[in-house]
This record gives structure tokens, sequence and C-alpha cells, in this order.
């Protein structure tokens, strides 16, 4: 299935390819852990390096009908990788059928498409590389010519690992810090608790709103002296909602006491976003903000296995004035930061490309960028109608490309799979006549889109 | 036009193809005639058989400016083909012109396509065929080998068609009924006259909400009883509103009283939704909902003519938070039956697909099903779409199929369009490379699809 | 590039193309000035033709990060073209980049693609032609076959410049006037101002909110005379709310005074366009609904520039409740007036073709129409999007075609756009076996979509 032609469906697409392959790995949003990066670290099996806490595997052995303690339960690791066979051998369609056999073959050089009748050969093959010795992550990441990553920060954190690993000179991959103030955002009855250890970062007391911000300022102040050039907001849903300075002080206090009112929390959020985009701003960091999911809808199976573990879906709250209403107001300030929308709804495309549209400029070559095909969307379709969706109203040639979002070390093929599918659809442009007779010119872009673009996008050091 | 390759764009669909056009039907999901089943209803002519109800068709003809009068008026029967001929003639690209010529190919051997030209020709066949005697209900259940159907049952119905089906040894169809309380749920001015409805065939006062709940509950005794396995809601638009039960008895009593305040409708709605549920779940039945239409939006045709005469349209009313709470409410007490979700409108297809794959599991191959393309999706395009979807971010395999969802005993092509399509899906997923190099694997996925998945996923006797 | 197959993917959508290609044009809703019509305009040069008042390509310039100086700035001309040069080139996917290629061949006969290489051949070569004395709008009318247009007219306005146009025996193009009250329907600021226009205007004094639809009504007795027989709204969102006469007199009253009620205001614009469609209807005019349109999202920008410069994008606020609620009221007295609904966005299709499909009828053929893939829609996938929409829903043989919607005379190309995309449609479902085998029916659809539709649907004389 996975030969030379894989998803290039025309001999543009190919020849545009083979100029793409090999640039360098931007990773600009993932969930790795900073300290298994900083340790090196080795892995146990097969079983560890592919199923554990990918809950998008976890959500397919469900819809297979696999019951939970092969999934996350107490049994043992080969009975789990069996019935991930016998799952994955059907998933006609899925993306995940195609990383997982694009993940065999480019980490373990193995040929053949999993499935029930080689699923032992698989186990024994790849278990026998995982514990050679040389098979951990700083090898992962020399293999895929990693140049740069962003894992995902709390403001709180101190940032050891990030430290360790900039220290470490066997390490060819810059690993940055991305600035994600989901804690400070999301009140619920622990929110106190969380402020309480803000505090403690920050070395300052958090007794007002305004004590607040600067206390966020102040850790702004920490991830950019290490190298944080980004930040990462999640609304579920993105709202906007008019507020006066004096009533988020009141709003902020009542939080603090636990008192949980809708409309209020909506106005703090809209202070407090409208707030760091000032400071994002000043500091020349990137924003991003992921929109329209539901997170832990299951709560029945939160309260047994936590956050992240298959059991968030796709949202359909209606955000477009909202949106508009946060770029409009930072604009009027002119302190509207570079910023990348996601959402998880594909519906919002188009609605998101004709939005971040009306506020770019300022002689910064696609400052506002369309998200590349997230979580749900990160399939051949979900790639293309983005893709298609910024060639219509926008510029494809300026977009930053992919980035993995992922917490498993085994997901940078995710980076071939959608620069095969580019490859793809501008080679399709060509041969249909829709762009002009010159390859060098496509091929520039696509290696824009694939590596160049993000390198200038982002200030790294 | 409709030749074997008729749909099929590849080899690889042709082989599919050929493996299961000939699998048995289980329609799962239809509006037909209970009492014309059991009395095994011969037709007068073609008209009758084709445009006698079939609202679909009366709204392609309104839009060619067809006045009523050959539509649901008086003028005869030939007048009104012939209208109706003029209409699907220049309908290209409708899957009615796709059905129709089906229809006339499969049922009456007729090789040509309809047009204006021919269509007194065909007014001529077909009569001949439809009045020789040997056309009937029973035929064409032989015809197309349709092993089982279910059609849609108020809770009030005593179901004696269905007790005169399963004792006529004639009939090799099975024939189920399914509960639909959408009299139950529809509050409005003729409310308290269905309740006594259902008091007398539940022999039961309903004095209370505890006590409509118990009503329903008999009822679902009774239906089970007759091998219903299968409830059905439809939700103009889907709610979900916080309740306590004390407030529920208080609306009930408003209800009966005449009182309609939209807010505790909802209430209502949900708690009586929920209660279901759970005897559903008891039951091991599975419920179907059906969600973003907008029913009857032509007052004044309304009157003229009643329901389901073509006034009905796709909605746009955001619903993903309040099925989640539903479903997650249902989990949180472990009463969560196997569900079969259906939008009107496409744009929910990738979002249901990711909401319903939150409460997959328990064992269940494909517990939470996306219903196929329904009514104003039941065409090439929403077909694929709801396909993809559900391959993108589930599992196609073990999708339950398709249904026609039809009032016309004409509709039995329609699976094979939809098997059609489906062989074309996977044997382009083939020939692309996107699949392991595994005919028959991927053969017997579009057997599971066709016919056993559905047969596997009821729990029909 | 653009050859003679640009767009045309076989056989049969080449010979469907060479029999629309030389029909006539009626561009029935564009933006153009009509005194420069009436003037007969003459050009500077291509900037000024290309890109003065063009805000699509303004918005492309500063996703490119082009300084706004370049843009709508005091850079002169010749830079201007070579920042647009430098954006288009990469523009690969973009509308506008096929759009600018065809307009360089059709109106230039200049064979190249628009490029940083080319860009001073192409300035020097365009504006001798511009400069030549022979380029003007009678010419460009006359090479493009355009046998009407209408333009967008306020109540308020006297249409002199029509009446000049309708004088000069010069133009065998009829240039109607649309009747587009939205500054009676924005209530802002300066909406006592825009009455006391429009009082002088009609002659009559707006003292009530009954005098108001008097005043508008004499003025559309006045378009009528001047051969107007459209009208055009845009709803930013649509809105429907119950309202009574008496409390819209009130509601009247307190706009004129300045009191800016959301509510009260939806139920004004409510009544306001019941009213109008009952004269609507009585004159058997058209009507053309804009919907989901966010416009003026930057209000920095809109200080410096005013509306109409870019900065306008795709709603997504859910409206088909309201929209079945106007329509049904006006069924209610018979007097729904032949209706075309545009979205701007796309996800809108599909509930539209199906909302439309419940007021269809009365003799007319497509009497309620989906509008043409609008504005942001206006591309290779919004244009088969809306029609394989309204295919799948209803009649695209009803369909009354292209648009250009713009504001400059070098658009005409984008009939030829269309006509090309809708061959290739038609020629696709004729090559994939899903359509008679009669092309000369197919080709029949295909001249009155291109033309005779149109020319039907609309009673100009």
């Amino acid at each position: 299935m996975i030969n030379e032609k894989f998803l290039l469906r025309n001999k543009t697409a190919e020849i545009i390819y083979e100029k793409i392959k090999n640039l360098p790995i931007i990773d600009y949003h993932c969930h790795l852990n900073p300290k298994e990066i900083a340790e090196n670290k080795a892995f146990k099996n097969i079983t560890e390096l592919w199923l554990g806490g990918d809950h998008y595997k976890w959500r397919l052995m469900r819809a297979n009908g696999i019951e939970e303690r092969y999934i996350t339960g107490d049994a043992d690791d080969y009975e789990k990788f069996l019935k991930w066979a016998e799952t994955i051998e059907e998933a006609v369609g899925n993306p995940i059928y195609h990383w997982t056999n694009l993940e065999l073959k480019r980490y373990f050089g193995y040929n053949k498409v999993l499935g029930v009748k080689n699923a032992k050969e698989i186990w024994e093959y790849c278990n026998k590389i995982i514990q050679s010795g040389e098979f951990n992550v700083k090898s992962i990441f020399k293999q895929f010519n990693v140049k740069s990553l962003c894992t995902t920060d709390d403001p709180a954190d101190d940032l050891k690992y990030h430290k360790q690993i900039a220290a470490d000179s066997e390490f060819d991959t810059k690993v940055y810090p991305t600035f994600r103030p989901s804690n400070v955002f999301n009140v619920n009855s622990n929110y106190s608790e969380y402020i309480k250890k803000l505090e403690k970062s920050a070395d300052m007391k958090i007794d007002s709103y305004k004590a607040l911000v600067n206390a966020l300022y102040s850790r702004m102040d920490y991830f950019n002296q290490n190298l944080c050039r980004l930040s990462d907001h999640s609304f579920d849903p993105f709202v906007y909602e008019d507020y006066n300075e004096r009533e988020v002080e009141d709003i902020f206090s009542d939080i603090l006491n636990g008192e949980f009112d809708l409309t209020k929390i909506n106005k703090f959020k809209t202070a407090l976003f409208y707030d760091l985009n000032k400071k994002y701003f000043d500091l020349d960091w990137s924003v991003q903000i992921h929109m329209n999911c539901i997170r832990n809808a299951n709560a029945a199976m939160f309260e047994k296995l936590g956050p992240d573990t298959g059991y968030d879906c796709i949202g359909d709250t209606p955000y477009a004035d909202s949106l508009v209403k946060t770029f409009d107001s930072l604009c009027k300030i002119n302190k509207l930061p570079r910023t990348i929308v996601y959402s998880l709804n594909p519906n919002d495309f188009d609605m998101l490309t004709t939005i971040i549209a009306c506020y770019q400029g300022g002689g910064i070559k696609g400052k506002m960028q369309l998200g590349s095909a997230w979580w749900f969307n990160d399939h051949i379709k979900g790639m293309e109608n983005q893709m298609i969706s910024l060639a219509n109203n926008g510029l494809l040639s300026r977009f930053i490309g992919m980035l993995t979002d992922s917490r498993s070390f085994l997901s940078y093929p995710r980076h071939e799979y959608f620069r095969r599918i580019l490859a793809n659809l501008l080679g399709t442009q060509f041969e249909d006549g829709l762009f002009a007779d010159d390859i060098e010119l496509l091929i520039k872009i696509a290696e824009n889109i694939s590596y160049y673009n993000a390198d200038n996008y982002f200030n790294f050091v």
C-alpha cells in the first residue's frame, strides 16, 4: 500500500513531493512531555509506544466493541496489541489506518500492513528494535530531521526540562515552551488552588484581577527568556462579552469566592484574553486559538480515566461575531498579534478564512493564519478542505503548514502524510491547467508551506 | 444509462458490487402502511404507484412550475403522469432521476429513460404489468429479497396488521413495528385528545407524568411482545433542558390544561426522553433519533393537504451540547441503549460522528451509529459524505447501512443505489492505494455494511 | 494555462461549452456605477481599471503582507501594479488568479500569465490599449455581448443616469435599476438624515411607519416606471421577530428619536420586509435576499477607508426558522414574490435549497431560486457546490445562472468562468453515465441556465 506514489495521483505531484520530502520538520504545536524528551526516554514495547496515551486509537477500539480492559485496563500488553490489530485491520478510510502503517514502515522498516494474521510477527519484530537500546527520543528526532518543536506548558511551569534540553549538546532539535493558560481561563472548583500555584511561580500575591494580569505578564517574561514565542488558547465555545474594567475586578473576586455565573465568567474571559494579547503583541509572540471543541463529554468515564482519554467531540456553537469583536477590539489599539485560528468543526473553515482576511496586513506575510486541519480534521479530506478554503479566499502560499498536535513520539510521519497531500493538491492544480506552466514556482510554494513559511513566521531563536 | 457499471467507476468497485448485489434487504426504517402490506395491496396504475403520496416527486413538480391540480389535485392520472415525465426529464443530477429510471428497469424491465417522448409508451407498458394481477406487495417483497422491514407506529396502535402479517405464511418478509412516540412529544392543541387515545390503548388512567411514563412502558411491553425492537424519535430541534422530577409533574399538568410554555415543554421532553431510554435499554431495543428538520413550513398548504406533502426542510439549530448532555446523563446510570443518530442537515455529520464516539463501548460493535444519509441527503454526495465522515472519525466497517425511509413500495432499488455507491467508494480506496492489497477483506466489509451488520445489530427474532 | 479546454475536463464538456459560450450576458446583479456607464467612462491605466475599488484584490495583497500605501494609499500606480503582480503570482487555487489571467486574455489579447517577470511588459502593453481611445464602457459591453445589466440603487435615487443611458441609442445594453433599501433597514445614527432624503425624493412627509411604507411604495412606482423589476435586500443576520402593527408605529417613533433597541429594530425590519414584499408581489418584481455576511469587521480601517474596502466576512448565525416564518407569512396572504436567496456561508446551500422548495409553485418555473455562488463562494468549488446542492434537492435545469456582483468593468469573463464550470459539471454527469444518452437535451439545459432562464424569469421590457 505505502509505496513511493502513496497519495500522489499524478506525475507533477511526484515531482513536487520529491523536493519537499526531506525538508526539516518544525512541529510548532504538540503535546510531547518535556520530561520524556529531557530524559531521552526509551520504550518498553510497541504497546506502550503506540497505545499508551493515544486516545485516537482508543476511540476506534471502543467503536469496534473492544472492552475497556483491553484499552485502558489491566489486560497485558500483548493482548492489547492483538485487540488493536483486530480493530485497525478493517478501519478502511481512517487516517489512523494510514498513520499506523506509515509508522511501521518509517520507524521499523516493516513493509506489510498490520492485521490479525501478522500481529504476532509485528509484535516480535518491533519489540526487538524498540528494546535494542538504540531506539529513543534522540534517535527519533534525528531520523525525522526535527529542527524544532513546541511543547504546551502551563504558566506556572518552571520549564526546568526545557532548560535541561537546551543545555544538552546532543540535541539538535530545539524544544520551545508554549504558554498555554487554560487553567487561568477554566473557572471551576479547583480554581483558587490553581491561583495559589500561580502566585507561587510568579512570586506575587494575586488578590485582584489586575494582580492576576501582572502575575501572568511576569510569567510571560519568564517564558520569553526561556525562548517561548507562542501562546495557545482553547475556547469551548469562543466568547466575547462586553465588559468594563471595574466589573471585571468584582467578577474576579466572585470567582475566587467560588461564585460561578456564566455571563460574568465570559466577561472575565473576554477581558483576560484582551489583556494577554496586548502583551503577546509587545513580546512579538504568535497566538493560537482553538475553537469549537466539547471536552469531557462522558462524565462517567472522566471520573474513571480523567481528561484526554477519548471523550471529546466537535461543537457547533456559532462564534463569528465574537471572534470579529475580539480581533476588532485589538486592532483599535493596534495590538493584534500574529494569530493562528483553528476550529474543530470543519464547517468553520470558510468563515474563518474570510474573518482573518479582515485583519491581515502590517507588512507581515500571512500574519493571520487558518490553522492546519486539527485533530478530528487531520485526514485527507480535512486537510484538502482546509487548504482549498485557504486557497479560495486567501493565500495558500503563505500557509505555515503542518503540526502533529500529538502526545506520541511516533507521529512524525504525519508530516509526510501532509506533504504528500499538499504535493498532490498542487500537482492536481498544475495538471488540471489551473496554474501557470511554471513548475519551479509551484515547487517553491510547496517548500514554503512545508518548512520555510513556519521558519519565517515564528521568531524562534 | 443504467447498465451493469452504473455508479461503479473502477474495476474493484465492480468486483465488490457483484458480491453484495444479491444479499437480502433489511429495511429497518420505513413508512410503509402495515394495512397495505397485510392486504397484499395491488395497484391501479403507475400514477397511483409512483405519484400517490410521494412528496419527493411533488416538490420537483412544483419547482418545475406545474400547477397543483396536476400534483395533488383533480387532474386525471394520465395527465399527472405526463406532467411528471415533463419534470423528471430535465432533472439532471437529482437522485429521483436515478431512482425513477432504476425503478422502471427493475420493477418493469423497461430499459429506456423516462421523458416526454416515451411517456405514453411507458404509461401503457407499466400499467399492463401493474394490472396483470401478479404485481402486488408480496411479489415485490419476493423479487427484492426483503428479509425484514420495520414500519413506524404510534404507541397507541393495536398492531393488528402486524399480527395478521405474522400469521400469514405466504410472507417470507418479517414486518416489525417501530415504537414512535411523536404524538407524546409534540405538545399541541390536540394533545389531551391524544392522551385519551393512549389511555384507552394502555387501559390506564394518565393523570400524572408518572402515569404517562407507566402507560408508555406498558405499551412498550406490548410492542415488545409483538417483536418490536426499535424506537424512533424526531426532535425539531433537539433539546436538553435541566429539570427536576417535581417540576415535570407540574409541567405535565399545565400541558394537559392547555398551557404551552416553550422552556417548560423542553423540560418535559428532556425528562420523557430520559425515562423512555431507561426502558429501551432494559428491553435491549435500539433507538433512532432524527434531528434538524423543520416540518410543515407552509401553513397555507398544510391546511389544504395536511402533513407529509412536501413542505418540510432542513433546520440549522445547534444542538451538540444538548445531545452530549442527553447521552452523558444516560451513561451516568449505565442505561444508554444502542442509538442511531440522523441529522437532516449534512453539516452535522462530522460533529455527530465525533459525538457518538464518546459513548461507544460496552462490548457492542458499533453500538452508537451515524444514521445513513437521510431524506434530503439521500443522494450520491450525501451518502458519500456520510460514509466518509464515519470512515474518518470512526469505523465505516461497523456501519449498519441503508434503509429506504419511504412510503412507497417502489423504493427498494434505493438499496441497489446505496450498494453501488458503497462499492464504488470502497473500490476507489483500494485503487487509490489507500487500503491493504486484500480484496477479500474489502468484500467482507462491503457485505457487512450491506447486510450482516444490521442483521447482528438489531435483536430481531 | 487558459486555452480552449480551460476548466473543461471531458469531451462532452467541450461540446456543451461550444454551444453556450457566445450566448448573451444578462448580468442581473452588479454594483457598476450608472454615472460611469452613462458617461461611457474611459480609463487612465491598468491600475485604475484593475485595482481601483477592487477589494477582492486588496484582501489578497494584505494577506501577502503588502503595506497599505501600495493598496489604498499614495504609492504611484506603477508601484501598486508591481505589488499586485508579486501577490497574484503565487495565488495558487484562488479564483482571482484565474480571473486576472482571463481578463488579460479576453480584454487585451495577452496570452501569458501575470507574474513579477513580465509585470513591466504587461503594464506597458495594457496601458497602450487602455489609452488608445477605443477602450471604454461601450466597447466593453459590445465585446462581451451584455444584453442587460442591473445596477443597485437607493430608493431615494433619482435614476437620472438610467434615463440618460436609456436615451442613448448607442447603447445596445439595457441598464436597469434595482431597488435596494439598505438605508431604510440599517438603523444607525444617520437614520433621521436618511429619512429626510427619502422624504424629499418621495415628496412626502415621513412621520409614521405607515407614511414610511407609503413613501417607499411611491418610490417603487417610480422605479417601476424606470423599468426596475428587481429588489435587493441584505440581512446581517436574517431576522424574523413577531410583532403587531401598533407596536411597529411606536418603534418607528423611537427610532426617529434615536432609541436603538435590538429586539424592537428586528420587529421593525420584519414588518417592513413583509410590507415591501406585498408591493413587490403586486408589481410582479423579483426579490433578492442576501444573508450571513458580517460587514465592516475592522472599525479601525473603516474609519480610514469607509465601507466596501475589504473588511467583510462570512457570518454563522442560524436563520432557517426566521426565513421559514417570513415566507410562510407571505404565503398565507398569497403575496410571496419570486425570490432569490443568497447566503455568504456555503454551509447554508443545502438548507436553503430545501427551504425554497417549500414555496415553489403557482405555475412559475423555478419561482424560488437558490442564488448563484455569491462573493466569497465565487470559485470553482463554491459554484460546483451551489449547483450540486440545487441539483440534489431541486431542479438545476431551472437555475437562472450567473451574475458578476462586481464593481469593475473587467468582470465579464466571470460569466465565461461560470459557463465553463457549468459545462464541465453537466459533461461529467453525462460521461459518468448519470444522465440519459441525449446530448441535445443536456445542451438545452446548459443554454437555459446560461441565458434563457434568466431572460424568462425577470419581467424586463
